[in-house]
């Protein structure tokens, strides 16, 4: 028993890794590389992908959440033990923390390294695009309440096994396509958390809205998801 | 009975609100970003993954139209009960609006906001690339035929299932790839009216067209689709 | 009887104007597009969309080939009656016509148009990166092989079904990702002859090269799937 | 049963030049192109895809590896039988070998053909990003041990069939989307022999790092993976 929670928690742990990883590495490494550069749109599909990649790996162990506003959500939503909330989130944000390390390295491999904003969220003056905080606060919340929708529904059963991953994935990715000029998107407190201790300084001092905006979006999509229960299947179209 | 009614029509208020806020957030947050932007390949990217996401999320509740070509096409092609037309309409068409309130608010929060265009359809002056209205018509009439043929075909019985999402939310990607310099591509009635109430002016005046092109392409293609009936299985290749 | 061949041929219509429409349509109208153009990714994207999305809705119709030399491949791999070859072939060669028609009626709504290359397949002086003819048979050889050998194999008996058409779709769209600079990419003759009727001159005496290369590519990919046989069945990885 | 693993062999050797075609040519001949090349967005997607598209195609008779760090590694992981580990990495190696000339012919059909890197990987001043050693060291084993360790797990026995090639193949774009900068991405020491053999000098001396990091990071995950063992069956969200 012990040993199954063990594996969950390191299931997270290395999903949200990944998602810190592959994502805001992305961001860091790649996005604005001279020319060739992969820009936001790379990014989007990259954050998408880490989803996709590690929900498909690891869902059947831990149920593949990589970020406290999904366990809080899902807890919400009642698909979730409340036993396992704040485990699961200490997890997510050490894996987070790792992830942030681990590019701190490489990073720091480059001659010109300058750690700047690190991938961090931020609004207002660290805003990518300089969108102020009422604007942040409307899009996280919004984002994250789409995002627990989407997971919790395309997670309920009678969906088709197999194709979870691939909607939340991409609808990680879609997000990103969205939001990264307003907030550099969240929608995931773990993934903010650990740029932002590299970053430091304002970044930190922002931190607050990356974590309560999603949590509330969070937890009211899920609800939503929630209220409609399960309805009678119909092909989709 | 009641309560099956509310929530089809919240799914697709819910589903249009997201192909609106994520498919023209995109273009109006992200596509222009300096360097860095998604472009039209990621804005055509971004309305794609909202059907796709969104058909997997409530496809089951609604069907997943989002769309008054897709309801009246669908109704056209013996799919959808003609009682559920004018309901579905007034839901996406709501759902849009919400969005593009949303959209405007969150724009507005950036310190040089002007809304310009706000990712409405246009031709004409109003094309992105300054196409004229013939053009635009053409454009649509072809586009919103081959959707819903597609969509037809790939919900009809046999299909094996689960990649319905998959093909109808890529195949508006594809749309969109193709026709974002024409017309900043509509195929949906709903999602040109929402942006087109805060674009304003000769936004407003041209709106007949993206009503009009659509619904006539939709009827038609799907009636192509039906006309074909269901076929022999056979191995796709 | 006769119907159903009707329904094949007018499936193979539709989609190969749909693969033209979409693939060549995406670039003529949006990859050069000031600033936020697709670029090659965004019309190798698209060309490999027209495939998967027609391959959903009417591959269970005609096998949803597209393309003379798949038709060509798959008779030579047994896949498909000699007596289909020849009304196949028609059929997508008059649907990729109808699109590029239809193409150019939208194009011209363009006030600076002029039809320049519009898409056309093309070597030495016409290739996008003047890659000479040597160049050009090698590439288009190869990666025709490569389709067809993806195609034979992703629909032998055994396959797990509905993940051919985003196999195979996605085949071609990394297919164009190689060889856009190199000839435009063909790897299909009917693709290639449509455009070319429009763009005239040198193109239509370069066509031959868009011919040849695909069939002769084609046969040997398939006949090289064909000799691997149906063999044991083990979980991929 | 001689004839089974030649097949083997002769599915190992097509699924690796194929994997050095498709992605090193795309690197080669479309990234840089002016104003419309794919980037390093379009690199990534290509070399994702080729892995998609070939798992589904030779999956089932070789398992799909195409990579001496896939081979290592789910020998590590009690998958492959240790009599096939170095037949697997000949085969792959020679199928890298032989894309690598035909990338090489078709690449010197251009008239202002210069190999230069030629897709090679490096580090230091062979860098993309002049990333120092101990950078690209990291890199590669953190993105090889994930790598296998997705792997592992989306084709444990309980895992929904069809799918893994869609997360082995999108992870292996992920791994691109991030890495690039920093080596070129090399993960597959086969496919690093290859371009490295055309490009010479340096890069050969380089060689024995993408050799090392892969195969230690590929054994190491895929012991990560074998010692979470198999686990109750979740809902994946």
């Amino acid at each position: 028993m012990e040993s199954i929670v063990q594996k969950r928690l390191t299931a997270e742990f290395i999903g949200t890794f990944w998602l810190t990883f592959g994502g805001c590495g992305s961001a860091i490494l790649a996005a604005a590389f001279p020319e060739l550069g992969i820009g936001f749109v790379g990014v989007s599909l990259a954050f998408g992908l880490t989803v996709l990649t590690m929900a498909y790996a690891v869902g059947s162990i831990s149920g593949g959440h990589f970020n406290p506003a999904v366990t809080l959500g899902l807890w919400a939503g009642r698909r979730v033990a409340g036993s396992d909330v704040l485990p699961y989130i200490a997890a997510q944000v050490a894996g987070a923390l790792g992830a942030s390390a681990a590019l701190y390295l490489i990073a720091s491999g480059q001659p010109d390294f300058a750690v700047g904003g690190f991938a961090a969220n931020g609004y207002g003056p660290l805003s990518p695009g300089l969108f102020d905080m009422k604007a942040a606060l409307l899009a996280e919340f919004i984002a994250t309440f789409f995002f627990l929708f989407i997971i919790m529904r395309v997670t309920a059963p009678g969906a088709v096994p197999g194709f979870a991953p691939i909607a939340i994935g991409l609808a990680l990715t879609l997000i990103h396509l969205v939001l990264i000029p307003v907030t550099n998107t969240s929608v995931n407190p773990a993934r903010s958390t650990g740029p932002a201790l590299f970053a430091g300084g304002e970044y930190l001092a922002q931190l607050w809205l990356f974590w309560l905006a999603p949590m509330v979006g969070g937890v009211v999509g899920a609800l939503a998801a929630y209220s409609l229960g399960e309805c009678a299947k119909k092909t989709p179209a």
